[in-house]
């Protein structure tokens, strides 16, 4: 990891954290499992990723937090890069409208999940890149460590084991989705895959370096590529249209940028042959998305001018 | 109007043009009035405009079609441009994950339609420019006229009738969000505004032009600004995530623009800072997409590079 | 009307009244329409009326008050004597689990409303019975005359006005089901007569009287028959499955007996083959059924023993 | 088990039978497993179980067969025995409106089943007899045995072990509503139980018997009271708006009785205070009610005037 801080983006950097430290409301941790609610909602960080390796950053940009959801979009990405489009017969890429863990939907669409960042649809993935890799939470560790050059990344051992003690919903969906041949493993053994994948503790920097390969088009940090052109825009396009639960339209119409957030309190977004940015703080809105993360980024963009509209 | 037709984008539009022209399947016209169902399912026009009003076209891209909601587009800039952000207090900018005339989430959230280009939203962006302009249809021709610099453009009378004849469905999403008090006009006198403005007929060429605005981030073709950068990114974003019906999260994996359809086959999208484009082909998918339309438009994204993504 | 007030019942009605009497909360008035919510919330009146057409009451059980839905069970009643079965292709009969002026149903059910007893339903059934008599509410009022052998029975026109004037949920509900052509008469013609029938004022003793025919399997007050032993039972049984809103279930779990209630405060029951009852007291609970109402119905029952169970 | 083939019922059920027997089309059997695609939907059989325990019966009335979720209703009873109104705290009785193994109801209504014959209902209701008893399956067992006078009556273990193996939906359910703490038992043990207890098989004049203590309001084959008679008649009511899936207001409208059906074909029905009725044939209609069953008891009901309305 290059790490320089006088650049381009680090004056921005700096002006927004500054504006969010005098901002008093930031929303709610989540709660439902100890990890998350034990975090202060005062962290902040933010780092910006360049096409090359060079990142800025801010506040707590190299504090590990819980990554949460935004690990399905790698999880996306490794899936497609070894099916295909095969996979989208098995979940959909539309705006869901609905919280990321509805059943009601799935119901009325026979056990196809709406896209792949609600909690369904990942679970689909998930089970997917299991069945042709055999570890696919593994497969994802390797993939983070080796994009962010931080060989330290891990899962949260205990998080994960929090995330099963209050499983059920994702069970429930798992369960919902094997009734209609949906889902090929076994449904304990596909939760603790999922369970560990939305485990993994990451900083802000290491987050917008491992995001870099869609910034570049499908092309990895060894200069080897994972998606084509095509596909690394897809993944794109549905960050932007599902990557923030139900507020994707409020975050598109705000921020501009393709994003996905996590209930960690991160997000990660992408300026297309630019850069990448992931920010964090663990107040969120009620739809689950950071608030300080979303201003910041929001800010971001209005004062840098960089979206893809 | 300026035309030229050797430069740039024709090669590309004559080159797509021959790729629709050996493709069978071109869907279904609407049905639901006689005007659309008596539309040739071979029809089929394409036009690029750039920023400085040079239009490129091919096929039939100077035959006035029924816009029907394109105008959705241009009835949203005009409003916002008078109320500014208040609008959002009665229109939400979310994907709607449902069918374009559908009541059911209306219900569950109180009136207030999850977008202004599904019917419910544009009948409450026309309820509000028009109690602002006294008429809104009459105020949204001027507008289309102006821009694409063609003073013939008009409402199709005929058209008009016929949606009013086979109006029930608006009219029962009209009175609804009106029992929450969520429409000033009287519903009779909003129905004939929303029709008349459906009716409007252009061709590719007009609406390549009138689009253009949304590319120059807000100005108009006379050099005035319609609205801020800010808000003109804010339409091509409600656009890209919510333009296409239910069909918006794979309008944007396939194609990768702002775009908007309408049930008479033809549909506009904006790139960027770049150009705009409109396709007409009245065959529509089930979701109300023009079938050749989407084609092209992915054809064009592949081929030109040209993608927010 | 043969009144006597000092046999069988009696005593139980002034027992059930003493005991209402003491009871503190009430529920609170429709607040919808100005003459609703001028209810006092401790009117209390209720009746019985034997097959003979002997009545019981005690209370305010002269006082007119407002039917309101009460009145669909005797539009239901006049309509089915006319067509039969017929009714049954454009109207369910299953309990609809929502509220009685849902629209969400209707959608995914294709215009068709899942009883007579909802809003939806009624509309049908109004719009249906208009087309066979050129006079639906006239047809009502006559029915209940001389069941009721009351010629004062009338019509409330101010309320009937006041409904009009609030009625963008039933003309939304009307539209939407025209536009799935299951309503012949025109939307206003529809509306005026529907309003007009739910605003016909009668009193306890009234409405115990016009109900019996259900008591006595389809037989008028005169000795003729207008429905079929079947048709009377099918009437009973809607009733017991649809008759009081989303409380149904409740309402036959706790009372027992088939009934229908008005947002007026007033509830109708049948004791098949042995009396009817009216009772009436405006406050109502959440889901639009009398407080007092069921509460004395459910003591009734209890004290009496009678209970189709 | 007194039966007796020559007295008032028999006629009737011969006649009965000669008609069904005349009737071409009987539905097609369940076919989620394998024990009940094998059926035979040429059988038929039917039984009436007097008070005193009298029994009739014609066709394949001592067949047994698969009594499915015709056991929910025993169940129900059990528990209401012991733990009395605390249950509706965690168990509607309302009609559902929808299918019989529905989620959607559940996610609105935050894991609060509408009532307990639906399957999430019936989940709750096994899983709070379970924490009773530790034993809901045996304890059932023994029920039916002891009604009955069948000794021999047990589970079908293939029964079981088939539909645990189809039980992903089920497993969804209970997990989902143990996300909303509604479920108090591990999942596994939960579903054992509840999959045991669907698979007794029994024969018509079995379940005839075994439910006259409905038609004694309460009281058991060997005169103790199981039930107080408000409990009876309670349950006899949420059986004629809940027990027969989605069409509970069609079977109130044809037949008028309460009654309770099963995948397997089976129907009992209740006569308060003078008899009950078993019937089974296997076809079913597409809202999972035995087609020739239902046809038997509405014909039983039109000839002998039997009904509560």
């Amino acid at each position: 990891m290059t790490t320089t801080s006088s650049l381009t983006f680090q004056p921005v950097l700096e002006r927004i954290a500054e504006e969010i430290e005098r901002t008093p409301a930031r929303g709610t941790p989540a709660d439902y499992i100890p990890a998350l609610a034990a975090c202060d909602p005062r962290s902040f960080g933010m780092a910006v990723a360049e096409l090359d390796g060079t990142v800025y950053g801010v506040g707590d940009w190299r504090e590990p937090f819980s990554t949460q959801s935004i690990t399905k979009v790698f999880t996306l990405a490794l899936d497609l890069a070894r099916e295909g489009d095969e996979l989208w017969e098995h979940v959909g890429r539309e705006p869901s409208g609905n919280p990321f863990n509805s059943l009601v939907q799935l119901e009325y669409e026979n056990g196809i999940p709406r896209n792949p960042f609600i909690n369904a649809g990942a679970l689909v993935v998930t089970d997917r890149l299991h069945s042709r890799t055999a570890d696919a939470a593994g497969e994802l560790l390797s993939f983070l460590r080796e994009e962010s050059g931080n060989p330290a990344l891990d899962f949260d051992e205990e998080v994960a084991a929090s995330e099963a003690a209050h499983g059920d919903r994702n069970a429930a969906l798992a369960h919902f989705m094997a009734a209609y041949d949906n889902i090929d493993n076994d449904i304990p053994v596909l939760l603790d895959q999922y369970f560990r994948q939305c485990s993994v503790k990451a900083s802000c920097a290491d987050l917008a370096l491992a995001t870099t390969f869609l910034a570049r088009h499908g092309i990895r940090a060894d200069g080897t590529r994972l998606l084509t052109l095509s596909q690394a825009k897809q993944i794109n396009a549905i960050m932007l249209t599902c990557g923030t639960y139900d507020a994707a339209g409020d975050f598109a119409y705000r921020v501009g940028l393709p994003g996905k957030s996590g209930v960690g309190g991160g997000i990660i977004a992408v300026v297309p042959g630019r850069c990448t940015l992931c920010v964090w703080s663990p107040g969120l809105d009620e739809r689950g998305n950071s608030v300080a993360g979303v201003a910041a980024l929001d800010r971001f963009t209005t004062l840098t001018g960089l979206s893809v509209f």
